[in-house]
């Protein structure tokens, strides 16, 4: 029988809202709430729970901030962050492969 | 900025329990609960709860039989489920791809 590992995959990345979220932070550096919510078509209370899961992990960092009178929270990925997603995705293609 | 686009992956298969399901099922025909079970490191209930969620949705198909006197559960991947699954990797991939 061909053998499969799933133990390499990150809990914490299952969702694919996490999997969003990471992604657009691997590519992008800073990125504010709104434009998170929008690229990923997000209600707030999915974005904000998920952004804080992800930073309780310190796979990302948030910065508030205020734009004019406006406050304004963005997200960028920790090198924390970013190696433990890239270790998820070799664990995912590695998994992919061989179906 | 650079885009993520999350709206072709499929919520059925996020968690890596249901991956490696799939995974194990896209390349190999019938398999049965403990070679499963073993091979994913899952509990009896963990590999239960996500067999049936996955049938419910006719991604897999089940097969009841005895082997002597011992009833066994087997698991096949539905050619629907294996479309599914497939669009999914490829929906993975393109988010990967832009990692």
């Amino acid at each position: 029988m061909k053998e499969v590992d799933i133990s390499s995959i990150n809990k914490d990345f299952e969702s694919r809202v996490r999997l969003g979220i990471m992604s657009v932070l691997m590519v992008n550096e800073w990125v504010n709430f709104s434009d998170m919510k929008q690229m990923l078509e997000l209600s707030d209370g999915n974005l904000a729970s998920h952004a804080v899961a992800l930073e309780n992990r310190k796979y990302i960092e948030v910065r508030k901030a205020f734009v004019g009178r406006k406050p304004e929270t963005s997200y960028r990925a920790t090198p924390e962050g970013k190696i433990a997603f890239q270790k998820h995705i070799e664990a995912l293609v590695a998994l992919i492969g061989k179906g």
